[in-house]
């Protein structure tokens, strides 16, 4: 069965000590409700990362949303977009209607006392927290010539302008490439300002079949899947074969080629993701997606915007409600009210979200979506 | 489509610093796989409820299950089955041919700094912290007269034996009531012996269609609800309509009544935990759950076995892992495979599982499944 994206809804995006995730949740839920026109949803999924035991039920309960079933879906930074394709195919199905796909993330109240690694993390251990992880893929990436530190910089820049646009974005600026060098050294070649930041938000999405829809946004192919093994014998950066795959997949479900898609948002946790990302979702197969960006066919206006809102860079990275921001982001590109950060003549959008990762693994999870 | 449990394994129960979940975790689907005889599965869905990002995949990437699906679900004490739900209902609408559900949990490793209840916990901070909630359970009953504190004592001593039976069980024994009564006092009117351990476990389940099955395990029914706002009105103790609603529910979907079930396994956190959940199940219509348990009509070899396992207060309370638990001891009763703790001539076996709870709600989750 044909499934639409009925409505969208997010919150503001920062560092919201006032609020809590459910409160964030109920601002998004609310808006994505009144978005889509329904007031009630058969079934609830929720994405959250570091969310406390109840946190779903807390959000959606105080709508009134009660006796449905509610669930709560990990799957690391990709569990906005898991909880999606969770609603989805439950529509999809035919076992339910209607859904509701949440994500909800605090992490300000989370780590108020400081983060602390897990005592069983052997990555955190090693040194393998993501920055040095995505730090590492860049290292390769200009080892390699696919990018200098240039266009590294230069996705930031990119990123942070086009968050200008975005009223509900984090972090917003204009920057030059020069600044972004020379901001604070996180893990060599990543500068503070081709970092995400730490972010509390919400975003949602109601899905539901053919009957009744009054959205033309259909999510015309949606796909998960979880990374292999690494092999170190690879020629790929980690992630790469995770999101190339995975890309395959809803690509070939969803009818279309690379060259059709219009807009994406990526996972540009760190500046490297994005040019990664882009890369393994062959938008750019001749000059690469480092070259691209130089160009400026990456930024809005250009051949195909990526990140519009702002990105996980500017807008916020709130683990568990990211894929589901993201997704917000191109149903509002999609139906023409994106203001300022508008992409002229978008048809049919792409999200991608990278679900962390721990050693040995390309990735925990990866999830794209085509809508249009 | 017609729903199969192909196999289940478990990992032994208790404290074990020794291991981890994700170790804990391979036990148990090592055990299911070879149980259910097949070597891959199309996804998985994995419950735990303090599981650090990637615990999920890291336990199924260790036994070479790459590239599939992998989803993280958390719904407090239902975890486990809620992944049973989600893993059930991909194989019946033929999303998935074969899907694995997992519980692990390790509350040692996790909270061996202490635990220390959220920032923004509410309910903790008020004291209802759930030994506080059941308590106050407990008192209304004894002031219904609904059930005496003998009769509460002696799901305890029934729990306790029935683990005799069990090597995998965290603790069992021979006590009297008088014992149960004089230890230590939790929350009035639960003493130490009426409360559910801290444990360590896993638990997996090979969910599969008709296409062949080597098993005669059928899910003949399974539903999940969370729970409504409390309704301070109510007649019923907190948790009584939702284990109610959901067992009608998978009851009719199961074409069963309480009458036909042979075996059972409740969510008895604590013992009143145990005599709510059988009222609610009505399984005990006429003198209730409190004077059965005296007449020894849910012991092995009364009218209805209740926790043959030992239950989470004997068998042990590995959050996300106990409603996989318990669906294990389901299968290998109908499968006559229980040995000392066998229930004799067990055709249908049920299991409920009551997922956590906060304030003003009737339960995060509960489920309940028909096997046979």
């Amino acid at each position: 069965m044909n499934t639409y994206i009925y409505g969208v809804g997010t919150s503001n995006f920062g560092r919201q000590p006032q609020h809590t995730a459910h409160t964030l949740g109920w601002e998004a839920v609310t808006e994505a409700l009144r978005s889509a026109q329904v007031d009630s949803v058969d079934a609830v999924y929720v994405g959250t990362v570091f969310g406390a035991p109840g946190v779903a039920q807390r959000t959606v309960h105080s709508l009134g949303l009660t006796g449905v079933p509610v669930i709560t879906i990990e799957n690391a930074c990709a569990s906005g977009t898991s909880a999606l394709v969770e609603a989805e195919a439950a529509v999809a199905s035919g076992r339910y209607e209607r859904t509701l796909a949440v994500g909800v993330e605090h992490l300000t109240n989370r780590f108020r006392g400081g983060l602390h690694p897990e005592l069983t993390d052997a990555d955190g251990a090693a040194g393998l927290a993501l920055p040095g992880t995505y730090a590492m893929v860049a290292c390769r990436y200009l080892h390699e010539g696919r990018v200098t530190e240039r266009q590294l910089a230069m996705v930031a820049v990119k990123n942070h302008r086009h968050a200008l646009g975005n009223p509900r974005a984090q972090y917003s600026g204009e920057y030059t490439v020069e600044e972004v060098a020379a901001s604070a050294m996180i893990a060599d070649p990543l500068t503070l300002l081709q970092c995400c930041p730490i972010s509390d938000g919400a975003a949602a999405a109601v899905v539901g079949g053919p009957r009744g829809v009054k959205s033309d946004i259909r999510i015309r192919g949606i796909a998960l899947r979880s990374g292999g093994l690494w092999d170190h014998r690879s020629p790929h950066v980690w992630g790469y074969q995770l999101v190339a795959d995975t890309a395959r997949t809803a690509f070939e479900s969803a009818g279309i080629e690379p060259a059709d898609v219009d807009v994406v948002e990526v996972h540009d946790a760190f500046t490297i993701g994005e040019i990664v990302s882009v890369d393994a979702l062959g938008l750019c197969p001749s000059a690469g997606a480092g070259a691209a960006t130089e160009l400026g066919e990456t930024a809005i206006g250009g051949r195909i915007p990526v990140n519009p809102s702002g990105g996980l860079l500017s807008r916020g990275h709130p683990l568990g409600a990211t894929g589901l921001a993201q997704v917000a982001e191109i149903v509002v590109q999609l139906q023409r009210r994106a203001g300022r950060r508008q992409v002229d003549g978008a048809r049919i959008g792409v999200v991608e979200t990278m679900g962390g990762g721990v050693a040995g693994i390309d990735g925990n999870a990866c999830v794209v979506a085509v809508l249009g």
